[in-house]
């Protein structure tokens, strides 16, 4: 049944169904509703800019997961999903943004057709695509069914990847090695953020040779200055300044995979105290690293990284990373595990994190970042090669 | 309180606590908790990638409105809310993603801390910043208080445009214009896809003189062929091929206000059926822009729409247009109005909408879109200057 448009073979998805059905198992569930894009793109395939209206996949203990959207989305689950075509549901458009009539009802309707009036139903009740209403208009359709609380259950599953889902986070290093080298290129005092940005973006949707560039989940995060001591602002067309600090959180994406960096550049002459905390985050990153292989654990990372900034006087906690992979908007973390002191997740060979011990302090911020890959033996690999250093343009 | 970041003044920012708090006291509400990330910014000024965690906006009938968010964030809401900086809530970072506390957590503490605790608080019921999560952690922690669904309640404020947000429209209008001209360019056989929307990207952001360009909700949608049969499909790798029509739906986007337009082209001589429909097609748009005055409803412009195509034996039902304006992905509608039969809004000078009458066939897709102005009188107003109709290259 596979189209061409799916990215890996069905053996691939055929390993991720049986990882789940083994956790649906073990959580005693007769069945899955998964809402979160990524989750339904991991396993099925599907691939479409209509997560903003109510769509997710029902998975059984047997047969082919069935996709479940929007009457019009269906041909673009015929063009994108492994399964057959009979897999491939659609409600109607009445239901769309109604204040009378709900999507779950339509839902709750598949379900009972499939037998689960009275089953155990694991929902993702903490998922951006999974609504308060959505949550209660099928809990009120399916009276004596029992949903239960299934959030990440499918994001654990992806979080050691293949060894076809890693082949698909080195490209998309490769084009985050493109992205962020545009950004240090094109930054000079005077140029526009927004014109900046612009070359970022083409640059990692032209790609590299064959691979071409796909969505990153996030866009461009480029604060300069007293911005740059906010975490999450994006861009606007004030000229850079000389003087100022910009870090450029970016990722390439191949199909939906990404391999986040970020870099910092300053226009002019550094401060001693920012070339303190970029001696500081280096030696701490390297030390992440180092702590970062098979058989330790999430915080050991963030504790490594914590013991050496602590001893050059800085103090950050906080979480420090996430899981990387398959990804859609709003977020490209998996959240799952998180490193931070107090996560105790045994690292295993084939995860892949956002290692991203940034510093944002006071009047600046210095944020340089890592995506890595848990080794079979020894420390972490990062994946993208460029340089780690604070950048610097006189 | 103003900073130099809020995009508009503070006569506006009142005007529009004004009607919230006039819909908010006809719902018999104490107070409002706004999660929708649009609806922060437009009563805040909030301007952040930080929607991937809880976050939201305490409205309470006095005071000013205050923000919270993650701690990290708070300083993101310094550089872009309008509001005094003790009205800037932070939460910790071990409440991210956490499966032993919820976020939740602390806004239920900040809400009680303002005398909320048996108060009736509306909440955003479906939204896909509120998760079902979120909704009963908060429910669990305010016993006594009343949450009440005032999903949209917002939204509904934000229909009738003020002449600053038409300005705002007009602007992303310009850079509408530049990018869809921009994908008719590069569009030939044999141009990859991702390196066309490449250039599209490019020119959005760099935008049109001083107003810059800004990320829009919605990423290109640029399907061919077959999969042009499929609405929301992106974009991938594959070179343009002979014969085969390309639908580009995108938008320009200024300080986060959008204008979508979609034109299609067809490389090669398109068959007879294909330009039947495109003759009904604009027809028929021509029809429903004379539809769309006030006074009128939106679902005359529908019902327009829908008589003359159907005088040319084309059937197409469903949802043919929304309300646009500010907005944060995943969608770049309001969720109000529809045009559609079934929706009786009354047309009011100053609303916008995107008016797209797509025509998705067995084996192709034709899509003709305008972002039109509903005017004092007359015919509504298209905001964007393209040609209407099938561009062609032979």
């Amino acid at each position: 049944m596979t189209t061409s448009n799916v990215p890996f073979g069905l053996a691939e998805y055929d390993r991720r169904l049986k990882k789940t059905r083994a956790a649906m198992a073990a959580a005693g569930l007769d069945a899955l509703f998964v809402t979160d894009p990524s989750n339904q793109a991991w396993l099925t395939g599907y691939d479409g800019w209509s997560f903003y209206v109510h769509q997710g996949v029902i998975l059984t203990m047997e047969g082919e997961p069935i996709w479940w959207g929007r009457y019009m989305d269906m041909m673009g689950g015929r063009r994108t999903c492994w399964m057959a075509h009979d897999n491939i549901l659609g409600y109607g458009d009445h239901y769309i943004q109604s204040t009378v009539v709900h999507p779950m009802q339509d839902l709750a309707q598949q379900l009972a057709s499939r037998g689960l009036v009275q089953a155990r139903i694991g929902v993702e009740m903490e998922n951006y695509y999974y609504s308060a209403k959505a949550h209660a208009v099928l809990a009120e359709e399916l009276p004596n069914a029992t949903l239960v609380d299934a959030t990440a259950l499918v994001n654990w599953q992806r979080l050691i990847k293949s060894d076809d889902e890693i082949g698909f986070i080195r490209k998309a290093a490769r084009i985050s090695e493109k992205v962020i080298h545009t950004a240090m290129d094109r930054a000079a005092p005077g140029v526009r953020k927004n014109d900046l940005v612009a070359d970022v973006l083409h640059a990692g949707i032209t790609g590299v040779d064959d691979d071409w560039g796909d969505y990153p989940a996030i866009v461009p995060l480029t604060p300069s200055g007293l911005d740059a001591t906010a975490a999450h602002l994006t861009w606007n067309g004030a000229p850079m300044r000389e003087g100022e600090a910009t870090f450029f959180e970016l990722s390439g994406c191949y199909r939906r995979y990404h391999a986040p960096i970020c870099r910092t550049i300053f226009l002019g002459t550094p401060s001693d105290e920012m070339r303190r905390a970029e001696e500081a985050q280096i030696e701490g990153i390297n030390a992440g690293l180092e702590a970062a292989r098979a058989g330790n654990r999430t915080c050991d990372i963030a504790n490594a990284f914590m013991q050496v900034i602590a001893k050059h006087g800085i103090k950050r906690t906080g979480r420090m990373g996430y899981p990387i992979g398959l990804s859609y908007p709003p977020d490209w973390g998996e959240r799952t595990a998180s490193i931070r002191s107090e996560d105790e997740t045994e690292l295993v060979p084939g995860m892949v994190f956002h290692f991203m011990p940034a510093l944002w302090m006071d009047s600046w911020g210095l944020e340089t970042t890592e995506t890595i890959l848990i080794r079979d033996t020894g420390a972490a690999e990062p994946l993208c090669n460029v340089e780690r250093k604070l950048f610097v343009k006189g």
